[in-house]
């Protein structure tokens, strides 16, 4: 864990820390609070995963990267657990299949609860005994397993929203806290941002996954950026243009994708005789044309950008533009599990955080001298290096406090089941 | 079903009936008891059904077939569920794609169970204030439903074991009453029977499913039947003789079928180091060689038998030779939950009923004269006549009211997940 | 091949061998005239097989089961030869992987006529040269090798047939010799047959497979059959009537068949606008109403019959109806290569021969007593009893000299790129 | 195609233009002349066309964008030749589907050739008879039709390549011109360039694609790259550490690659006995390790450089590096079908040109300010950029005439058939 050491300029509080982890641990119980014992165990699709899964994977995680390393013949739960929770780390011993997450019905739920507690237990004996020296020495790791777990609580909101959407009954998961009707959302303004050389990446005050760093230098022409996110109703139109049906819209790859699957809309979109439906969290509801859309592939988001005469971002400009902009947005924080619609018409940029993801047009590459950390946790990001594109700004499944400027999500092209949507940009004259 | 009405030749007793129907239906709780309710929400496999959905099933078929025929405007406890729990009955209406039972996390496990006392309520009802004239209408109708529940009741024993086997750690259903280990099972010896002219069928004094009718002759010719089943010890010296790797010893899709799923011992056998264990519904045993094989494929009963110098018994050898038994075995009435080895070894024909389904050699088609009966209920059996293999005798997952000389139960060749095993035969010289 | 020639019951004559082997011989190299060297080469799904490959396999038949037995030291051509020629004699050796034939464009064809003329140069050589005791040892199998060839001369046909449909273009590969319009073909009338027992099988004074073996007795009810084949006319009805859309009317699997691959007409059937084409070897044509319909699947010809109010026929019940016919039709000895319309409508029962091959309704399986030879040879037909079906009476594409009374085709149920039909048959009264 | 035109700053000269259209298309059929007829049909992958599509293929492209639409009322020599040979310019039509082109006999080779004949004959016409404002209308387009037939000319040979090799007899296509084995080839140095701006892009002097437009500044760091391409030793000790069994050294999808493929060398390493083979155009080879290693993926190419403690260039890096030199190097134009070792120790840089395709490790993006020109032929490139990665350089198979310091080759990163290999980079401290 050296590098990431290094990359962090300031040292982290112990006090602050054990706030922190536990106001996350306990988040995580609240989202899965509205579910069924049934509902925690189905996985809808591979790249989904039970509930109950991510609740023992977090915990595993300090298992795996705090406990076991900390604590002399440490001992976990079940001795099969590492084999069970273990998602990708090949350098922490073999793992259960992904795509079987959905067959395993135990350990029950109450048994992870179980096993969250006795990790807990264990946490926050380290965070009481351990002295200083050894403290600083893992501190590091907890906060990234605090990250982690804010990542894993996004997936659970993304993931259970799958499941139940695949159950002709589109059971509810919770009402939306607060998702008024958008009322006359006007046309997005363009804003204008300067071209030269930028620096781009964390600069090392705050948190940061290895994949922000290094800070360095790029250089960018003029752009300007769309003052809103896109809409429901600008999408529609797409759509009644017949954009699914005209293969010169699309990214080959994109065609290709439209076709085999027979999209015809985003995600959740459901016809209903003349008129479209969208299944939320809180059931099916009428589609509401100011509302972001949402759920739709880089594909999607890549052709209607072009059919609008833009194109997407750059991750680079993405950043440029929120840059020193506070961080303020419709996040998971708030209760809606949805996006809202843009509030104000005055031409100023808005949406950037929260609500949904922004594809942008930039694979997902490393940084100019970028170096994974080594160990297990090097496997956290590096090794996703290819066929991704990158996603910037967090959603209304995201936590506040885990989302920043230089953060890098990336998903691939063809992926829809989290809250992506999209913001147009163009080249400036 | 009026054709299946003239194959019955005694009239039903309405008290006896719901004797019956009582026992049965909650005789299906008896068998959930055991499940926590995320078991009961698994679907490790297309064929395999969670719990959930065998216990809803089995009361929609009341529904469907009864309740919604008899009463006027009967209402379902919910209107989906005809969609949900429909299996195959393509003149019942659209129904929910198989594969993806496993996906439905509701209703609820505790809504099931609403649900089956709703439609008890309403058939309890049934049973109680209609006329004779119309009881007499549905009675046959009620009768295969309480068939159909032991059917399903099989299907929940042998799919909880597959659902519990992909677990890494390999939960107990239940600890079984009564397997001893089999002690010094001598070998088999050779029954004979004389050919001729046979009939075959149901004679329709007692239940029967279309597929056993019409009663008919068949002209075969003299034959010998093993005394007892094949046990795990002689399937083992196939295994040891290194049967899964001589493609002369298997049919083309035989062949084809082991090498493509890489077989090398039947369904549940695990390799441990240099011994092979076996997953039970009691956990995981070391093999006891005396018991009976099971869990293997009609093209791993066909090869082993002919590697045997012998052959797979035709199905009407089968029904000829236990023509006039008593019907006696080990069954799940017994609460075993696994085959037990032969006990005799006097010559004797031993195990024909219970223990594990024997695969015979005929393909399932249908007898001389058959003819499936009207409306949806005659998509029961016919319509799978192609592609399947016939197997008799029931098994340790059977109960003993469910099975008869007549009976014939098919799977396609290459299923191994029921209590599947085999008797040898040969021609009589 | 001991067991063959015991089946056998007079001597085989060497001089009419030698004339059978030669005709034989040259036949496959007049099929193959028409084509231009690309055609040779191409397989357009993985049954069928490039005519390249079927030329040199039939030669490596005789290399492999009489040249390399009979003469000491025998040297192929070609040292591959055996690997890339073999077709599925697992006894033989490995062999190149079926669905990659397509791949092989050497040897050239050219170079396949000068392996063929070089086993030719070997094989008369044997017929000139080996005295009375050895040639009588392989006779037999000289004479299973000319029977292989004349299959394969039929696949020849029907493969590129195949080919050639799957181009744009619709190459033509010969005009038709004979195939006037049928005119007026009148609805069939039912030939009926007496029940009671019958003997089934070869009665060994003339060639037979294995599979045809041993005669043996069967119990069979009266039956009727109709008196020709089911047309393009009706078949067309079946299709109007909704048939592909209509579940009920289906087996389970046909139906999955059905859905799978979007089919709504026999196999070369081609919609053009409203009316519907055919593609034959003599190119794309008008349906002819009258022709016997052909192409299709097991499936498609049960769920006609069952819509029809009739059945298939069984295999017993087809052999006994032809028993002691003479054998006339249309072979491809005419060079029509397509079935002709039934020419009278007296009732008497006709094209049971030639045309067609019918689908029964008879799994394949093996006769009681049935022993297939030893070593590779008995890999012929034993291996692939199971999960196919019996077809009878040999087709437009097959030699006369090639079919009899007793022989057994046999083709996967949704197999359809044979020359394949139907005939209704009935229970009697 | 006014965007294009206005990228050149040079006009077209008229007899240079037909000079090389001559030139090229001959050089075609020089191409083909080593196969025989057989060997132009197969399809051994859906990557890879036969050779008589490639010639065909060709023609269509001057058709479709030239002829058609200069001459009017031109009839094409056959009206579905629209249909069959184009490849996938949505908006030029319907086209033949792409996995399908090895099932299409016909047109035969000769009728290939009679095409090409057709379509030059027509073109050189509009060469001779058009006057100069119509000319040079079309001249531009010619000019990228020439481009785009030798880039089926490098196709030709690396499909070829792949047919033949999956042939078990390994035929030859033609015994190299050249490869002298490599003595001694020793470390590479490590030749440093500057950071900083630096332009890139075409120019606009000479040819150049849609995609190396337009000229643009970007910010680099220092970096180094190798002297010389890695060679088959220096991979030969990757393979021999158990890097193909070595997760943590490759990206995830190449992880999945290798293991789902069961890789364990590039292609066409054929593993004999206890040493390497290597399948060439020029037969079966025993492996020389001096040589450059080829036709690897991106995944092998980039876990490579990760455990050599390296990394791969970045595009611009190459072109940075490369800008000003001379174009020289190991090209088709040699006739050797292969690289060739690097044959000077003395730290230059060598081998930037020919040999072998150097994987990079950027995505295939467009370039700031990209557009695609209108029309069909806008679909030539920027519709690929996704999920490809760019390669830099040219190769064994690439006309000297055809590369250039700008151009962009991109393949999708599991692509192994072309001559693919790669040069180490690192950062400058």
């Amino acid at each position: 864990m050296k590098d990431v050491e290094t990359q962090r300029n300031k040292q982290l509080d112990r006090n602050s820390l054990l706030k922190s982890y536990k106001k996350v641990r306990s988040f995580s119980h609240k989202l899965a609070k509205p579910l069924s014992k049934e509902d925690y165990v189905v996985q809808s699709m591979p790249d989904v995963s039970p509930t109950k899964w991510h609740l023992a994977h977090t915990s595993w995680f300090f298992e795996a990267f705090v406990l076991s390393k900390t604590i002399s013949k440490y001992r976990s739960l079940h001795p099969q657990y590492n084999f069970l929770f273990n998602s990708y780390y090949v350098q922490v011993g073999d793992r259960h299949s992904r795509p079987k997450r959905g067959l395993i019905s135990r350990p029950t739920v109450d048994e992870v609860y179980e096993y969250r507690e006795y990790v807990d237990k264990n946490m926050l004996k380290l965070f009481k005994t351990l002295n200083d020296k050894k403290f600083s020495k893992i501190a590091e790791v907890i906060e990234i397993g605090i990250h982690h777990e804010q990542q894993h609580q996004e997936l659970i909101v993304t993931d259970i929203k799958h499941v139940l959407s695949e159950n002709p009954l589109f059971p509810t998961y919770k009402n939306s806290a607060d998702i008024k009707k958008g009322k006359g959302v006007s046309g997005h303004k363009w804003v204008e941002f300067e071209g030269g050389i930028h620096t781009i990446g964390n600069e090392g005050d705050n948190f940061g996954y290895d994949n922000e760093f290094p800070l360095h230098k790029t250089y960018v022409e003029p752009f300007s950026l769309a003052s809103r996110l896109v809409t429901n109703g600008e999408y529609m139109d797409f759509i009644n243009d017949g954009a699914y049906s005209k293969a010169e819209l699309w990214l080959s790859d994109g065609w290709n994708t439209v076709t085999l699957n027979n999209w015809e809309a985003p995600l959740y979109w459901i016809r209903n005789g003349n008129r479209w439906d969208l299944f939320t969290l809180g059931g099916l509801k009428k589609i509401d044309l100011n509302q972001p859309v949402c759920h739709l592939s880089f594909y999607e988001a890549e052709a209607f950008a072009r059919w609008a005469g833009g194109r997407l971002p750059g991750e680079y400009e993405w950043e440029i533009a929120t840059k020193g902009q506070k961080i303020e947005g419709n996040f998971v924080d708030n209760g809606n599990f949805h996006p809202v619609a843009a509030t104000n018409n005055n031409g100023t940029i808005q949406q950037m955080y929260g609500d949904v993801w922004e594809w942008t047009r930039s694979p997902y590459s490393p940084y100019p001298g970028y170096n994974p950390p080594p160990g297990a946790l090097g496997e956290y990001n590096g090794k996703f290096m290819c066929n991704q594109i990158i996603l910037r700004g967090g959603s209304c499944a995201t936590s506040k406090s885990h989302i920043r400027n230089s953060y890098r999500n990336f998903f691939p092209p063809d992926s829809r089941w989290q809250f992506m949507g999209l913001r147009l940009a163009k080249d400036a004259k």
